[in-house]
């Protein structure tokens, strides 16, 4: 047709009957590849920022991810946000750099969108994964009983505090204030891992009595947002399904443990004798990832699963190299997760200025000190327990990170919360999400000192 | 609404108003995940029989993948074979073991063989970073002059033969002829890198001058099948878009590797300045992936830009901390092609006891024997160079690997091959992919010797 130079060519030669499959496949490549370079921008951006600041690098990539995200520079946009390829800056200079058409230009933005949120989810696997890996299987099953203790204590005093309040205070309705409360049981186990693991301080006392707790809270979380969803939804709790996920939880656990002990001699031989490359991490991963499968389908997290391989694999003698070789997966995997949570946060509902944002901000203070305390006291309910850095303990239990997002959503979707209550879930989440990574490394500062003093008296 | 213990639950709590976005996107990741565990077994399976009997791991990689692809166990499928969610066996089991209905799986399917098609992608691009950083910059310049006649030599010669063969003796119509013609022409640099990179040859002066030629060739083909598509849609030659090409390839590798060297003291000074983890890896990465980028977009190839990217930071003194940390990523994603591109072959088509296969397999026996021929020769072609393997380089250019495959698509999409000539094309891509790994380590034993006496008798 044009014989003239073309400036911005429609890729002429897959002119053919499945030209467009063939160019939007090249072009969600593009698309993902574009996603890629501005996600580690913003995540070294924000990491390096926040590192010279004393501040936990991972608050950084969460920031650069809210940077590029629906709340500001709408760069890097999902579609459940119910954002399309036109509010996206990132479509936008696709299609003025690329042969992308504004026609097709919704079909890439839905399945790139796709792609980044299976590889944020991928991230965060990995990250449990990497997180298992440095856990101590006996050390964690000898906290048990604390680690237990915490959670429980920090699931049931967050939810008392917050649906006698909201009902008692602010007159909230029962169902939307018991779905407040449930919210306010969730900790986010990943921002918690990741800023002990940036403080060295995954293998203390305290760091283990915490990954245990957040791991004891997410089973429990899904077993309360089990509870409330139906409640919700048809007025009475689900006894079936609530006994269906306390025994799954239970069997997955205690059987991935019993599974471990017994196949890791076989895993340990089948590694050894492998000659490809990468045979150790593809074993490692392929064994991380059948976890995260039945973890997921039995209606538990991925990231349990994976949490579990990695605890399992830790105590065989592979573990050393096996820690080495999954730091780069996870250094390309991880900061994924944390701007796509950024990017989804949407700090519109913080903004006072809008006068329909001013009750839930109002419910959003009142839910953010339950949140504070309702966790913080968790700590101290560990009695006699002289050195142990109670105040840690509580503060890292306080993110409630993509947890209660998902409570949030949940409750929107359902009709069970109105506009101000679910703002105000998502504040006090944002907010809690936020302060506790600067926080736990401020309370943890005291323990690395206590912890000298016993053992040069020792 | 079941008050009994549900055997198959469907996600009750979440049964709310996004109910299947919220199930189908859990589900996605199930599917990724189950796809992934797949893809690593059959790649390790394949990968550690063929070394155990002293055959390339790739070549095993390729054939788990048609293990679990469409010619076999029908495991891993994609929708562009017009395979749907209840012919993958894969979808099936997640069916069976999951709360994914039938109906909904046809949704799951598209979009978790979407995101594999695109990790897959990725997987041969970090391949061709990873070569483009085993590769010397200086070697390849060096080795420029016979890396082009080797490639012109082998985009000419296996043309002409396969032309003037099939219209003369076979009585093939021209554009047929011509685009089988073309198919001939590609080199897979894939393939061969990687066979390369597995005998340790990738630094040779044979190795060299082989991945200078296939990346000639990779530009050679882009061009080749423009003019051929075109030809084939509107019966004559689109020169604006020739020219664009020739101009943007010669554009992007001199471009590149001037920008290259220009900017790659800003980059050593920052990765050393930044400090938080895998600083090195994203930023490498980032480069990789623009670069990647803007290849895709000027109409050239992702893994173009990749490699280029790998040879200029090749230059700098992060090379060999680069090259250890790329290592793991490469194993991870790598396999994923390679399994892939087996998964999609398929061998259907060489089923000679279907009688609409036999006219077809005469013509590929005629293309394989002007395949070979036509590359074989290009060595040969380098005169007055004692101790060069001239052999080892034209097997080097044997594997047509995807590149071919594309031809064949791109001719059966615009109706200008029949169904006979396709599938002998096809026939062809399979054989020469699947001979070319381990003759190219036959071919290599010699130089190893004859490169050892130079060395001595120094």
């Amino acid at each position: 047709m044009s014989l003239l130079i073309p400036n911005l060519p429609i890729l002429p030669f897959l002119a053919t009957a499945n030209q467009n499959e063939e160019a939007s496949s090249s072009l969600i490549l593009a698309g993902v590849l574009l996603s890629l370079v501005l996600i580690y921008f913003a995540s070294k951006l924000g990491g390096e920022l926040c590192l010279r600041i004393n501040l936990p690098p991972v608050l950084g990539e969460l920031t650069g991810g809210v940077l590029i995200g629906v709340s500001a520079f709408k760069l890097l946009l999902f579609p459940e946000s119910g954002a399309d390829a036109s509010d996206s800056l990132l479509m936008q200079f696709l299609i003025n750099t690329s042969p992308l058409s504004q026609q097709a230009a919704q079909s890439v933005f839905d399945a790139q969108s796709e792609v980044i949120s299976v590889l944020s989810e991928l991230g965060v696997i990995i990250l449990l994964f990497e997180i298992g890996l440095e856990s101590d299987l006996k050390e964690l099953i000898r906290v048990g009983p604390q680690a237990a203790v915490v959670a429980v204590v920090g699931v049931v005093t967050p939810f008392l505090l917050g649906v006698v309040g909201l009902i008692t205070i602010f007159h909230v309705d029962t169902i939307p204030a018991v779905f407040a409360g449930a919210a306010l049981t969730a900790t986010s186990i990943g921002i918690t891992a990741k800023v002990l693991s940036e403080i060295k301080q995954i293998g203390s006392n305290e760091g283990q009595i915490i990954i245990g707790a957040a791991v004891l809270d997410d089973i429990l979380g899904i077993v309360v947002l089990a509870v409330v969803a139906s409640l919700a939804k048809t007025g009475e709790i689900q006894i079936s399904n609530v006994i269906y996920l306390i025994f799954s939880a239970g069997a997955f656990v205690i059987g991935s443990i019993v599974l471990g002990r017994f196949l890791s001699p076989f895993y340990v031989s089948l590694v050894n004798r492998m000659k490809t490359r990468g045979q150790l991490l593809l074993v490692s991963l392929s064994i991380a990832f059948i976890f995260a499968y039945i973890a997921q389908i039995i209606q538990l997290e991925a990231i349990l699963g994976s949490f579990a391989a990695g605890l399992i694999l830790a105590e065989t003698e592979k573990r050393k190299e096996l820690e080495e070789q999954v730091i780069p997966i996870a250094d390309i995997f991880v900061p994924i997760f944390f701007v796509c949570v950024g990017a989804k946060t949407d700090l519109g509902v913080l903004n006072p200025l809008i006068p329909s944002n001013r009750e839930g901000l109002i419910i959003a203070a009142f839910l953010i000190v339950v949140a504070i305390i309702g966790k913080v006291v968790t700590g101290f309910t560990l009695f006699g327990q002289p050195g142990l850095n109670k105040l840690a303990i509580g503060v890292g239990m306080i993110p409630r990170g993509e947890v209660g997002l998902v409570f949030a959503a949940v409750g929107a979707a359902s009709g069970a919360l109105d506009p101000a209550t679910d703002a105000a879930i998502i504040v006090m989440v944002i907010l809690t999400t936020f302060i506790a990574p600067p926080w736990l490394r401020i309370v943890f500062k005291e323990p690395a000192i206590a912890e000298v003093i016993p053992k040069t008296s020792d």
